[in-house]
């Protein structure tokens, strides 16, 4: 079988090459595992937090000749555990490889119903990045009909659907997205403008888009793209940082000049509040629930972007820090249904 | 008469060479004004934002050859109004001078009552400072018995005063200060100790003094001060911004590196809630009635430096940016009670 290691440590953004699909044994379950067949991978920026070879936070780390992960869609194939049956459709961090013997004792498995949304929506709308864009819209950005929102990485798998809940709770919903052709896909989506942050004007594009200033700033990106949005934001706006992917790979310092204290001034001046969503306990218990119900009623759509096979995922994942043309969540399929 | 003008724009950290004592006429009420004699002046780090060149916030501006406004504490010598008698005592925005004729439709003069407290006290604790150091506690820090609080700037108007409101609300409360001395007299004040940033081994001394973390951290400096901050900080620990005196005057960018990635990511990763003070309306309503039954009943003492002079008032305000000896409120007597 396949699967892909980590060969060195990136610096800055990934490419292809800091990855080797290799093949390996066929792995065998034993007492109190479980065998799983990989269908579908999840391609999520947070990965890059786990290749670090300085440890930054608390995230499991990948060393070289190690297995990549994060998650993934699986079916059992066999069982030695009474809880799982052969058969069931299982989400969670088994690896980057075409086969997995796991127990979910030390690697948690949850249950998929898969009658209920294709099983790959587990790594999307009903999985992490669903929780993280109704954390930010609702327990931290508490946004509110009437209000404006803008949203960066807006075609991103999290910025998708955090538009369409923004849609849902009544608010004007501004994207920020990178090209035209992303721009007209999260239109597409229900957002009531989209701004290309490569547009030569992109920030008085912004401006023009936002005429009574930003109440709630959804931060995914970091960098220029949201230096132009602090000058618009309300006093007293919110921004829930869910993410800052100009960021990943650069440690805790960047190159200068130093832009903290600009963001110091903006904060308190402003009587700004920026909070993280600091992983999935912030968003309310109901949040998966709710976000089914709204997919049942037709209310929020799948985004997906689909990369065929095992092989082509280290490419797949460094495309997306230089800004591939991807639309919502970004997944692997490892294995045809 | 003497006032003090602006001899021109301080680059950085003000000095006393930035401002000029001069002789100008005295003043005849209008029609409509009162005329005031200034008995004290208030020396606040935020000055130094009317005195950028640059307009960077909504805040006044002071352009060289005028004179320089923050909060004063005035008696009426004349009323051409009827809401203003003789001997009244008030604070507003009244200028550095010795005497003013102001319109209060125009400048807003706050009635004090010197029976409850020293005149010089509206400029500290019974004025913006304690309105800062009561939203920062409570309306934004949201302060709760048992949890551990740092506070910057500890010796400083606002630092003195959240400290002693950390030990009403039965918090463990930390400071930090600039030398042994200042930290001396934090500790007289009440704080549990105070660890001082100077000293060569600031972050292990921080450390040491908040074993199990810290749940609210009382932003009043940045830079380095703050970096020792950041890892101790507690999952969803809350960071409000009061002050950031660290970057007064250094415009929206400095030196590099950036270090506002590893910002984000402390943000991201802890689930931090940062929030900007944002001005004396996100204090309650009734914060000033607390602060002055809190020192009527003993619980809150005033700290105050005085500065003796209107001549001395320009060296005083630049000592400010250079960590001078101070605690407490500083102010300067320009007339004697």
């Amino acid at each position: 079988m396949k699967q892909v290691v980590l060969r060195n440590y990136p610096r800055g953004a990934p490419s292809a090459g800091d990855f080797a699909v290799e093949t390996a044994e066929m792995p065998e379950p034993s007492t109190g595992e479980v065998l799983l067949k990989t269908y579908w991978l999840s391609l999520d920026p947070l990965i890059r937090f786990s290749l670090d070879e300085r440890r930054l936070t608390g995230r499991a780390q990948v060393r070289p000749g190690e297995v990549l992960y994060g998650g993934a869609v699986s079916r059992i194939e066999a069982s030695n555990v009474a809880a799982f049956s052969v058969g069931d459709w299982v989400e969670g961090r088994t690896g980057w490889r075409e086969f997995a013997a796991v127990d979910p004792a030390v690697v948690p498995l949850r249950k998929i119903d898969a009658g209920a949304a294709p099983p790959s929506a587990a790594l999307g709308l009903l999985g992490m990045p669903g929780q993280t864009a109704h954390a930010c819209m609702i327990e931290v950005g508490r946004v509110t009909t009437g209000e404006t929102v803008v949203i960066s990485a807006a075609a991103g798998a999290v910025g998708t659907i955090a538009g369409q809940i923004g849609k849902i709770l009544g608010a004007r919903v501004v994207g920020i997205a990178g090209g035209p052709e992303k721009c007209r896909a999260v239109e597409a989506l229900g957002f009531d403008v989209c701004v290309d942050y490569r547009a030569s004007d992109y920030a008085d594009q912004l401006a023009a888009a936002c005429p009574g200033g930003i109440d709630v700033y959804i931060e995914n990106v970091g960098g220029a793209v949201t230096q132009a949005v602090l000058p618009l934001l309300k006093y007293q706006a919110r921004m829930p940082v869910c993410g800052f992917i100009a960021y990943y790979g650069m440690g805790l310092e960047g190159p200068g000049p130093d832009r903290l204290p600009g963001f110091m001034r903006t904060i308190m001046s402003k009587g700004l509040e920026v909070r993280g969503f600091g992983g999935a306990l912030v968003a309310g218990p109901d949040a998966l629930d709710n976000l089914a119900r709204w997919h049942g009623q037709g209310k929020i759509r799948l985004a997906e972007t689909v990369v065929e096979g095992l092989d082509e995922a280290p490419a797949a994942f460094a495309g997306i820090f230089s800004g591939n043309a991807n639309v919502g969540k970004l997944v692997v399929r490892v294995a045809a249904e």
